[in-house]
């Protein structure tokens, strides 16, 4: 028996005790590298990687980071738009035990210095195009001391008022392409991820290797994900749903994955075509833009096996609009930032059958429904969604009385409001404070949007409470016409009024052009408040 | 919002967030138990459970063993034949965090008195009909304060000689059948496995909630369970192949178990036909015996999607003849009870092209080859076979030594020889303890037995290096014949001789009418050696 390999020294107990079995979201990757070497793993514009040239420029930067200074424990914030360099970062730091913070590049400057200020980054990897934005935020942050410029768009980074350490990032990759050997822990953080802000000021949920590797196995066993599936990563990388529930898990499988960078509907029509795509994620309005869009009946799509939708119920027409037009199997994906995020899959059994619900448990999740007492309700009962199992955060980030108040009861109180029915399936009604309360009534916004999105005229809806004198809040209906659509606001509630308890009907329909909506989608009602809250008055 | 439950006290923040997020087998059957609570869990004879039945089965154990001063980290042995009890006390006591050691029920008194003490079990678990046979082991066993009895195959247990606390298995479980809410640690200790010392003292394997909570997840994803398969348990569930492969992640997504006592050709195939069995898990010798039964072309077996054997190669006509009669995906599942047990398998798509292979790692293991200085080898290259991954034991009880051996390098190593083709498949050679030394070279009994397999008088075969003045070692093969089959050792000597080297060659065969096997099925090739340790003298 010879060896091409030199002797190695021995390794310390603690340090070979902790490589022979922790668990690591990095370590997916140096297994796929190790089972599917010459598989493609990332597509990104002109540029291709197998597994094992992505795991060998992982470990690059890694060792490269490890020269910088970068050890466990340490933080390094991550602004960029979807790339290959975004996962690059993530799995480089994953493997050195480094908290990688992505930042949300919807967020204000003064909301991305709070972050870089109060995750402790000691550094940021950023995209070229990026700089000149963000430069003051990292001014703003004494301890972030150096910036890794990214390649990004191509644009040549503005680096004008930025009084750091600046690197490109190929300058900071070693040479060294061998997997690094150091010690990271299970429940060590991989990410603090900021929530978006609605309601408070942002809390850095603290994510950790064991939550993101359950939850990526979760996904390929109950969405069936495997080594022959390719997918397209076009929500945000930065944003825990594209990164935890697609891109993960397929690194896991060692499937492929195609990086757009913001989405189009004729770009992803053609995509699929060209690349035999088996796998699309995306918003409702994105379904809706490419079911719309004339290519959708020219265009091959006979790979596709599965289309997922995310965070929110699509409306049943569509629903039934997608499943004939796309031909394959429709589900929704259900959850939140602190559960890493998969809490709950509707699945395509259960598309036509229970249109609106939100979905079954996946194998990692127990759900409750709980009165505000910490008793657990019985099917058919309203009350807060509680969640438990090993996709649950860690916490927040230096905020104990958050984290201990929404573990109260040993359950995750997601503050949602929901029940489940005698199938065991989950239905959400609104967010808790999301709840209207007018004349003395609780109504939930999301019983008059589904209401009005039954009514063909009506594009989108955001359904909200107003300050109002006699009301207290006045439901309140914010419209977008559907496409060549007019919206009669009278005729409308009058429609109405057959389907709704008289209480429930809007007080006012606003029709706008379009609801403003966080960069991950989400409709910001917050925003919506706040443009109208004078509406009642005078 | 009324609650049919009263208000509870406020958990100290520490449980609540062990409950929040914790890895704890015990909680993949809460699970199932809240997703499928009408799915039928175990099959036992004429007694059948739902998963509501079976969870609030096991809350009423683990209560009752609570009561009894039962915690977290205690240890409690269980001498049990295939049954729901068997499962019910695993699950009862990773409920609480207790460590369970199961008793091979192969073992000699003094083997069992042996783990009894080095275990630190504090009370025992047994069928009425074994108690009279291992009252002596318990006695010498003072830490071993009551014994529970399990009804069993019904005959009355005989505790003569016992002078512990004896307490019927229903007289301890409790009233309150809710889920306990005690903290269990991801990696504290499940079971104590012992491995059954063919060589020396067993050792305490201890495995870890998360490694067999992965285990289950691994062998959901890669051998495609889910909740519609119903499988037979009909290996020994103190082995963790029945128990770790098969078991716990039948109960994970929510399959049936039929409990099987024993292994019987003509029993299986009617249950098979009878309950619609979708999957089957036996040693090679099994499908033997049932593919030489009479009712094999005679029951429906259309229902079976999958066929998995255990441990060991089939002789390739074999794997053909399976694939041919049972009409399903045919696999091979290798590993050891320190890896929970699974590291790599053999799969569907591989068996005709690559046979004789041992597979390709599962999602939760790496696979390398090691030369004896810890340097990793090349494909094609021989060496020991060694694994990294979550699914590795925490480690051997009371011997950090052994530990740290096996885990040098930060490699759990196997104590096999093998090789990875370039394929990526790994080709198992021998035992690296089993290498026979002849004349100065060194020869795999594995590739002496192969080729004698691959002539049809030899039903089974074991090859070993026996004492001899000259040779050193002398390569003998212990031969059972095939059904109807006579063998003439020159003749099959001079068959071989033009498909091994010279030196390979057996220098004698001895035909038997079987081979000494462990109660799992393990060939004993150490009874052998000594029961011919003086063939070659005089």
């Amino acid at each position: 028996m010879t060896s091409t390999v030199p002797a190695r020294p021995a390794l310390a107990p603690e340090v070979a005790e902790n490589l022979v079995h922790r668990v690591n979201v990095g370590d997916s990757l140096t297994r796929t590298a190790s089972r599917h070497p010459e598989r493609t793993a990332i597509v990104d514009g002109e540029r291709r990687w197998t597994y094992r040239e992505l795991n060998a420029w992982v470990n690059r930067l890694a060792h490269g980071l490890a020269a910088r200074g970068y050890a466990r424990g340490d933080a390094l914030a991550l602004a960029s738009g979807n790339s290959a360099e975004f996962l690059l970062t993530y799995y480089a730091c994953a493997k050195l035990g480094v908290v990688c913070v992505p930042i949300n590049l919807g967020w204000r400057a003064d909301e991305v210095a709070y972050v870089l200020q109060d995750s402790g980054a000691r550094g940021l990897v950023i995209e070229a195009q990026l700089v000149g934005a963000l430069a003051p935020a990292v001014e703003q942050s004494p301890g972030v001391g150096e910036v890794v410029v990214a390649p990004g768009t191509g644009t040549s980074a503005d680096t004008t008022g930025l009084t750091r350490t600046v690197a490109a990032l190929d300058d900071v990759l070693a040479a060294e392409t061998g997997d690094p050997e150091v010690v990271v822990g299970d429940r060590d953080p991989i990410t603090y991820l900021y929530t978006s802000g609605t309601t408070s000021a942002p809390k850095g949920v603290m994510g950790n290797h064991l939550a993101i590797y359950l939850e990526s196995l979760t996904m390929a066993l109950e969405a069936k994900f495997d080594e022959d599936d390719r997918f397209v990563a076009m929500l945000p990388m930065f944003h825990t749903a594209q990164l935890n529930t697609h891109c993960t898990p397929a690194i896991m499988v060692g499937a492929t994955i195609h990086v757009l960078r913001a989405f189009d509907p004729a770009v992803l029509l053609a995509l699929i075509e060209r690349e035999r795509v088996t796998q699309i994620f995306g918003l409702p309005v994105m379904y809706r833009a490419m079911l719309d869009h004339p290519e959708v009946t020219t265009r091959d799509l006979s790979s596709l096996r599965r289309a997922c939708y995310a965070m929110a119920p699509m409306p049943e027409a569509q629903v039934r609009r997608a499943i004939e037009v796309l031909g394959c199997d429709l589900y929704l994906l259900f959850g939140q930032t602190e559960m890493s995020p998969t809490a709950t899959l509707f699945r395509p059994e259960h598309q036509l059958s229970h249109p609106g619900a939100v979905g079954t448990p996946v194998v990692n999740v127990q759900l409750g429904i709980m009165d505000p007492d910490g008793a657990l309700l019985p099917p058919g009962q309203e009350g807060e969604i509680v969640y438990r199992g090993p996709h649950t955060m860690t916490g927040y980030l230096h905020n104990t009385e958050a984290t201990d108040r929404v573990f109260a009861h040993g359950w995750f109180h997601s503050g949602d409001i929901g029940r489940v029915d005698d199938d065991g399936i989950l239905w959400f009604t609104d967010r808790s404070k999301d709840v209207i309360k007018t004349g003395g009534e609780n109504v939930a916004s999301l019983e008059v949007e589904r209401a009005l999105y039954a009514d063909a005229s009506v594009g989108e809806v955001a359904v909200l409470g107003l300050p109002h004198e006699r009301w207290s809040e006045a439901i309140t209906a914010v419209v977008v016409p559907a496409a060549g659509q007019r919206v009669d606001p009278d005729a409308l509630v009058a429609d109405l009024a057959g389907r709704l308890d008289r209480y429930k009907l809007p007080k006012s329909v606003i029709v706008v052009d379009e609801l403003p909506r966080t960069s991950t989608g989400k409709i910001q009602k917050n925003v919506l408040r706040e443009r109208y809250a004078d509406h009642y008055e005078g």
